[in-house]
């Protein structure tokens, strides 16, 4: 160790990485690079000159590509040299006078035109902006029932907040645009979650933006929020446990490389868009084959396309809390900024993401994405052989794996979502649940003295924290080697010993089923032992097995709301763990394409009704990854990562292990030369 | 960044970490500390002593700490001034003129005494020694049967390698102890286990040392092996995927300090054991309380208790493969050395394991232990709020956790086993699975030349990878803020909404029922949705919730071979994923104390059939992880690492989030000075 040279780390990763990342630019990279700023800007001059006069009564509720259909995808990224794009198209969603408008905007232009414009007569209504909710929050504090309410309390309006809440649908015939506005208490802590004022519930209706009904049904105790405060600056000492420092050191840079939204690592290729409604979208992810000497296509669309998040309190303040947190508040709307070395270790690149304002001009949500290396220590194989003698045989490769991470704080939840790649050909799923519960206020201050069920656990003084359940659905686009697909179950049968003088009973084989229809690939995980993979039917490894990938679950929870209860008949897509479906560009979410207020009629549980052939098709897997949350004082006043996930596994897809032949990286010599 | 300072940081690590070691010292630094090196030699001579001139008869097939009563080590741990250590004594299980001696070797005194000698009449034999396998396996290349087989088959003898087997037991009368042996070809490949000589089994009687029985039933081809070697100077180019080097620098060094075996880390402290029957011993895991301004006892012993590894052929060669990986072959016997930079990270720290070899005398495992602080990159809670006008919120805490690691290879198979702990109070325990599959050679070449079940997949030309199981049975010996603990199974219970006014039908709550006997906590886990705590009945959060720690279990599979089975009788253990029993010092081991050739008359499931009071009680939980490993041909020729686990999370074992005021490291600032 010679000399000086003092480096803060994160700035020269900064300057490491940076080089790599082309600049943004006007051309358009890939068909499936989400809108730009400019593009974004675009679209709203062509509808206000379409709407004329009338435009200042235009909300943007939804702006997104309108990605083009997938044998235009195929077709371009075959014949790239041509760098003829396919049309771009940007789909809107407005509402204008009490109405929804869908409307269809064409950027292939230089002046983009109106190509389709529909009024929408369906159930259910668009994304909520965030400039709405943030009027309907603010307008208690004027009301004044509201104001009578607080000062009846003894609270100072000046430390109240203000949360709104989609009111869901329970049957009735009529549906007005509306959230449900709850008040906290901020005095002391910016954890308001934690100080709820209970009693009170307000509807706004927001078309008049006017508060239309007011209930103040009881009054507790607001719970004294003490030690709730998670802002370093504001607590006190002691502190503590306290961690050590470290930093990834890679001399030889990243592994990676970003060009525009499209990520080369190792043996993957993909790529990373970003959606205002699901947040980011993994497409066209395909992986080296080193044998074959080809990149070879795994999945086309991978995002989260619905969460539906049911809170367990039947009371009048709680009961309508049934979030459907893609459809009704947007996971790119929610996505937040990440930080390096906190959010995203040192070594992270960060993108960021745009989406279009109530008003329709773009909003950047900075560093929206980061993309690192993971370097946790994990071996990626390994083997120890003492059976042969006078050899020591040891080899063992180390593994890394590329992760790209958002994270969606839809109000009070904060989702991180990781899309992890690794060079073994796996893709896993995780997601990690923090942020703050949210909470009730009672009188009581003891467990003991709760007598009657009060739908949640007593995580402090005056404080029950509910019971509710996250349900993460999941869109994956499998293309295994192409897109014709077969989704095929394999069960593990146990059969008796037939073979003579075998004193065994019995053993386990399978048995493989190709599902034909829809309704024959549905499950409902956990009541059997099987294998869920999908194959390629028209592809075969050099043995003749079908090449395949198959779905690893994780933890399994599902629905147990009564089928026919308004909430579980809007969340129908959560009844089976597993749905398949064929491809089809309009069934992207699944709780439909107008989940606030929904009523359950445009769910993949009714598109799934028509018994597609699924044989041999292009197909899509719905899997939901769920979470019942029993709330425990350590989720108090802010809990701890939960984190689970699944696995997208290649099964007969390569011929051998793809990673046989990989190199351990070189052991690190670090060099700091000026 | 200034001048040169070129170091290699695995150097660098070695230095930077060793002194934090205190020297291994003949003083017994922790009761539960392994035998050292002099011990296992002072045991072996006071063995020896003892049957004196018959000695050379003696063969060691057990050697291990008999660890001292709980109440004692807790007594030691509140006064550990006082530095009495409580009775240091080995238990020593011995193969004498075809018995089995059990001997208990007190070695507190200066010349060790055997306070305890008898002969074993039951059912079972103890662990094999590495020494009879080797022998066993050697005696094949002479045997006038075998040389016919290996020269009718046309192969050179010179390349033949051979491996022994346990043989279960499968309802015969009288066991004499012996294995199986099977040939497998080396032939420009070390992976030999991917060149199986089918059709011919031999049995050696262990006693005799000789082959009692030899069976040629018939021929196959020998799978070629092109393409095996997973030796990287053995393989040839095209070498990928190409992944860059990195290194975790500590510039303070790592947060943790391990004196003798006790591991102090974060607000973590625990003693690590090694045991060769079992491997590693997590042992009297604390953590300390911010709030309390004390450590709380959590886990008082946690180890791997068995592995049941049944193969699902049941044809003459096959059939018999049901291993029992602990009591058979040791998982600390099989434990093997540790690579820096490729088995753990550059920043691990190292421990050796020390077992007593078929003659007494101890052996080394170097490097058999690594602990490292694990940088994954995650988060350990976060919240970004925007609810508050005029404040941007964004407050993150990044992740650190301490993993201990040790891989045991048994035979073919790598198990890489992390004990995982956070900072927030979780403990995970995770298995990956990775090296060589066992395969059987078929006269095939693809796969839809099959028309009969070959009980496995074609993973290349001529070469059938088995169907098989994993099930690892963890003995978990919670001790939530004291012996004293119950088992609370908390049911999820769907209900009608009876609200008046309230439009939801139904919703769910929690029904928490305490198991008061051993049978009530018998669990079959995936069968309806419930939380599993351990909580101190005694011991309450300040508002009045009982303190615990619950289990979150990994992917459920259990045993699906018939319960009248030979193996599953004796593998009666993982019938339930779930089982609860009152402490009990000689209840260590699942599949119970001798199970080689076992008959399951000395299980857990034959134990808990006494159905003792577990309620308020020390208690021990058994928690089976298990996997249905149906093999793709990615798992050939080695298999990249598949992983799954559970965790220990704190369930009001704290008043709130245990890292709600720990500061995220500093970020790093590497200097290199002279």
């Amino acid at each position: 160790m010679a000399s000086t040279c003092s480096v803060l780390l994160s700035l020269l990763s900064i300057t490491l990485f940076s080089f790599l990342i082309s600049p943004a630019s006007s051309l358009h990279e890939h068909p499936l690079d989400p809108l730009t700023p400019e593009e974004f800007s675009l679209i709203r001059h062509a509808v206000m000159r379409s709407y004329g006069a009338s435009s200042e009564n235009v909300t943007f509720h939804y702006v997104g590509l309108d990605e083009p259909d997938k044998p235009l995808i195929y077709s371009w990224t075959l014949n790239q040299t041509d760098k003829i794009p396919p049309p771009r198209r940007a789909s809107v969603v407005l509402r204008f006078h009490e109405q929804t408008h869908e409307l269809i905007v064409d950027l292939s232009s230089h002046r983009p035109s109106i190509v389709s414009k529909e009024v929408y007569h369906g159930n259910g209504f668009p994304m909520l902006t965030l400039e709405e909710q943030t009027a309907a929050s603010d307008l208690a504090r004027t009301h004044h029932q509201f104001i009578r309410s607080i000062e009846k309390r003894g609270l100072n309006m000046s430390d109240v907040v203000c949360a709104c809440y989609t009111v869901g649908w329970y049957g009735e015939p009529r549906s007005r645009r509306a959230m449900k506005v709850l008040a906290y208490y901020t005095n002391g802590t910016v954890n308001f979650y934690m100080r709820p004022i209970e009693g009170i519930v307000m509807v706004v209706d927001l078309e008049l933006m006017k508060i239309v009904k007011y209930h103040d049904r009881f009054a507790t105790i607001v719970p004294m929020g003490e030690d709730t405060e998670y802002r370093l600056e504001k607590q006190n000492p002691p502190f503590g446990p306290h961690l050590k420092g470290a930093a990834i050191v890679q001399p030889d840079g990243p592994g990676f490389e970003i060009k525009g939204h499209t990520i080369s690592w190792a043996n993957w290729k993909f790529h990373i868009g970003f959606d205002a409604r699901v947040g980011p979208i993994i497409s066209l992810a395909s992986i080296y084959d080193l044998e074959r000497g080809k990149y070879r296509q795994v999945l086309y669309r991978a995002y989260v396309s619905e969460v539906f998040v049911p809170y367990m309190d039947p009371t009048e303040e709680w009961y309508y809390k049934t979030y459907f947190d893609c459809g009704e508040f947007g996971f790119g709307l929610s996505a937040v900024s990440l930080q390096r070395g906190v959010d995203c270790p040192n070594n992270a690149i960060f993108m960021d993401g745009f989406y279009a304002g109530q008003d329709g001009t773009p909003v950047k949500i900075s560093n929206v994405t980061c993309v690192f290396e993971k370097y946790a220590g994990n071996i990626m194989w390994r083997h120890t052989e003492i059976g042969i003698s006078d050899e020591t045989i040891r080899e063992v490769r180390s593994d890394v794996s590329l992760v790209v991470r958002s994270v969606s704080t839809v109000g009070n939840y904060d989702y991180i979502l990781d899309w992890e790649f690794k060079p073994s050909g796996s893709i896993k799923f995780e997601v990690g649940l923090t942020g703050l519960l949210e909470v009730k206020a009672v009188n009581y201050t003891q467990a003991s003295q709760i007598k009657e069920d009060e739908y949640g656990t007593m995580v402090g003084a005056n404080t029950i924290a509910t019971h509710h359940d996250h349900f993460l659905t999941y869109h994956l686009d499998l293309d295994v080697d192409g897109a014709p697909n077969s989704f095929v179950k394999t069960n593990l049968i146990t059969k008796p010993v037939a073979e003579e003088g075998v004193p065994r009973k019995s053993y386990w084989t399978v048995s493989s089923k190709t599902a034909r229809t829809e309704s024959e690939a549905q499950l409902h995980l956990g009541l059997e032992p099987c294998d869920l993979v999908v194959v390629n039917p028209n592809k075969r490894t050099k043995v003749g097995n079908n090449v395949g990938y198959r779905l690893i679950p994780g933890p399994i929870a599902s629905p147990i709301q009564f089928r026919d209860d308004y909430p579980q008949i809007r969340a129908a897509f959560t009844d089976n763990n597993l749905w398949v479906t064929p491809y089809n560009k309009s069934e992207k979410w699944a709780g439909g394409r107008y989940v606030d207020q929904s009523r359950g009629d445009d769910t993949l549980a009714v598109w799934t009704k028509r018994n597609r052939k699924i044989e041999n098709e292009d197909i899509v897997l719905w899997y939901t990854l769920g979470f019942h949350h029993v709330p425990y004082q350590e989720d108090f006043p802010i809990m701890p990562t939960l984190s689970a996930g699944f696995e997208l596994r290649p099964s007969n897809f390569f011929d051998r292990n793809p990673v046989l032949k990989t190199k351990s990286p070189k052991p690190v010599i670090l060099s700091c030369k000026p």
